[in-house]
């Protein structure tokens, strides 16, 4: 349960108190505000602000006085046009914060993307909780053995038992020998600083995150992608249902321009171009590596 | 006049909608929004958006649920010892939108604040108003003899009077030639993206600027500082009243930790300490260079 | 001309002194530091530092204790495969250093992309000199009338004597009054940061400008395509002749999957797929705005 | 044993091989490079390249055509004015480029500091080495009874080496399990992305890290500072001495203005003021917090 009844209490406070404002309002994201939104086990996404709308963006690309909307048609188009030929600065103008709880090693990868704001629980000042990712069954996949960084099939039987029994085993050990360490009942109590290294990867801990729209669509691009680890793409997939409903025509051109668009090489491009011409492009005469003529057969393919 | 009547209108329409939102509203600056506050001869800044409040910051550094305040004073408290031992990242969970209008030369300043999204009115693609900087009498000053990058008294008399006529003709003239370069009544008419180079850097430009309220405060540090150019240090004063009624605690903070302080090198530490106990220090023995002790020398007088 | 006779001897005094190093040193490179590469009238770009090589870059994707290269080929391939899937982490550890001298006009644009180190010549320092861009004939272009921000035909005849005429005369006059203003003699002398707001955009300004080359890469992707204004354009041009002797394999990967490359959309990539199975894609049918299938179609002609 | 002999042969072979460049060079950071100096267990710190060295903060702050450098003696005194009044870009002109080892939960403060390039050992991709921090007895610290986030006392007797058996046989067990999960003998084996949650936050993990000199030098004024958890502390600690020997003006105008200073705030001054003219001040008439006073007692005594 990721939400205890106080969280809870906390939450339906916040959102029984509306108030007014001058400032640019999003229908669609004031349904979401602060409601935590499951994901995986024990943790959530939960929208707490948000800066601007899709006029915001146009409004700034126009650099206006007013609004900056002539029309909402007007509106679509441009923000089609920004996005087609990369334009980034008016996307920026946008901004979310989020209450994100999430297993440790996930968060090591979200914070790679460095544009963004963070504030994390403090283990040197806190005691962490009892909460550690256990995947699903179906999620329990062997290594690839086409993709170094991949998974392949779910693994089955006694063996999925055995990491089942592992994980669960080690997180409970390890967080009993935790709360020992810290506890100064008779004794002095190892500083949490130190402590809390005794935690394996998959304890949950939860940060503030804000980034603006554009670079938040860049972090979207690559961990909702299919490529991207499942326990951090399955995050990604509840931003972007809040993001559709926040800036919905920002996010249909971001749908059409990136997530459901290619990139083609120049060699890609020329094999398209032949193929046009009605020649026989093959595996032997396309004139990249096997690997690049099997992304592009995918890629046409669909 | 910064502002038309059409565009003062447009401000109205907005000032004149509020509506309801659940996310964490700042009443000093609802007040403040959309509001063309005059900086120089023609220049201003408005805000446009803002996300957060004081309790956002509280919030966002201790990571919570609900509000993230448990008292008014607690807050403060809280505050201020974020920003006495430079804690950044819970400011950063504040951010401002500005519209602003501001000559050339005091752009090419800005922008040098490389943490902030920017948005500029683009001269490639729209014709530039004929608006130029020209100096109050008591602002044209003389080159400092002291410091190399510095303005000492104002210039009187004849010479004043003649730089005033090189100002304004010189801007007029330009801007004549612009016009008539762009100009395709009977002839083709010169790209706008080469025409401008002919205007001359008080000409007056315009952005939306966003920054996050750390960022925004390092900025106010350097700018509004007594050796910042007089004509970027305007914009940074009018700036500082606006985030002081927005987040009145953080603001606060800023002036006491930073503004109003000082930061003494080892030094100088070392002589206040040997004063303390008694010493004569003087320039000769205080172990510093003559500049380095003259501006100690300022500081402890105030 | 862009350097004068001592200028060119110090230059010519930091070539003549090699020194031993231990660091990454890229041949193709060291043939080029110091040297100034004329551009525009009286700008150049000039190589002052450069870290890393291609080598440097695998051995950072493989965190590596030694040089991280298993063979020339197997470095080739990472490379490609790193910039294939948007990678970008390694690229970042490779770093560069330019002097570059350029119009005040290009400069703002330059300046725009925030991910870089910038130390501008100060005009509230110094005094500026006495060098203005004025276009080639073939370079004073009509607006465009296609498209809001770019150019079209060559001026002709009176008028592209008349502009030139005008440009010339803006410049010399305002530069004249420049000097006089900041004269001290017989008279104050305006401050040189208010003296410098008479200079009209085409003066030239210079600056030293680091940047890791995964973001010069996205630098020039924009600034050395086709829709880039022609006068940072031919910086950019210049830069890529660096780069593809500095980090050749690289270069090389960006040619292939960034420039020479298409981004297709969803709608267009939809199209593709529909021809290839033999379908008559037309304007009417292609589900796509009349823009974007004039985009496809220039993009499929190559 | 942080370098195994085949590591130790790869840096030697990089250290055999000088080359000649044209490049700035710093003989002190010559002695360094590609040397692992231990940091606690396992642990290293790495230099792998560099760029610049004192010279090229003075040419870059005079964007300098040759070398900038006017004399040693006006060096050191640009630096130490740059230094002392916060002008950054000159020492952005400075990039490091660090191989460092370290446990997994200082890797996770350190991350913190975003304005640097990363490229870290990826666990998804590879298997881990059987290496785990375990503190030095007089590291096991029990927390401080005086601040929520730092230690007090070293444990000691049995509790000590309750701690010390707990944190050895957790990281032995947890390992020896990710070892079984990840094999694929008579077995799927499960996927390395999933298998590294088991293991705990003192797992030693590695990275190529890159940072201009301004940034490094914020990160050391945070990390090598009496504030800081003592496991990252050792680390800035020895990036200090390599910076020192790398540019010993910048470094020596770090220690006097940063490390070795105090930032008085307004209150702060204010006390130090009234001190010097003979007056008694007291933490009853100081008017600041109680904590304040503390803190400035602590400044003024050394």
């Amino acid at each position: 349960m990721p939400i205890t009844p106080e969280q809870q209490a906390e939450i339906d406070a916040l959102r029984a108190s509306p108030r007014q404002t001058l400032r640019a309002v999003s229908e669609g994201m004031e349904e979401h505000l602060y409601k935590a939104y499951p994901v995986l086990d024990h943790g959530f996404v939960r929208v707490i602000d948000y800066m601007g709308d899709d006029a915001a963006i146009c409004q700034a690309a126009r650099v206006s006085y007013g609004k900056g909307t002539k029309s909402v048609q007007n509106d679509e188009g441009l923000i089609r046009y920004l996005m087609r030929h990369w334009h980034s600065t008016p996307f920026e103008m946008c901004e979310l914060k989020l209450h994100v709880k999430l297993p440790v090693f996930v968060a090591r990868q979200w914070i790679r993307h460095r544009t963004a704001n963070v504030n994390e629980y403090s283990a040197r000042y806190s005691i962490l909780d009892r909460e550690f990712y256990i995947p699903q069954p179906e999620q329990l996949a062997a290594q690839s053995v086409i993709n170094n960084q991949g998974r392949g099939e779910a693994l089955t039987g006694a063996e999925a038992e055995r990491v089942l029994e592992i994980l669960k085993g080690d997180a409970a050990r390890s967080y009993d020998h935790y709360e020992e360490m810290i506890s100064d009942e008779g004794k002095q109590g190892l500083a949490r600083e130190l402590a809390r290294m005794n935690l394996p990867a998959n304890i949950y801990t939860q940060w503030y995150w804000k980034v603006d729209l554009h670079n938040l669509l860049h972090f979207l691009r690559l961990r909702a992608d299919s490529h991207a680890q499942y326990e951090i793409r399955v995050y990604a997939d509840e931003i972007c249902k809040l993001v559709a409903d926040w800036v919905p025509f920002a996010f249909k051109a971001f749908e059409d321009y990136r997530m459901g668009g290619a990139a083609l090489s120049a060699g890609a491009l020329d094999c398209v171009r032949r193929m046009l011409k009605g020649e026989e492009v093959t595996k032997e005469n396309c004139g990249m590596s096997a690997r690049e003529w099997r992304e592009l057969e995918e890629v046409l393919e669909g």
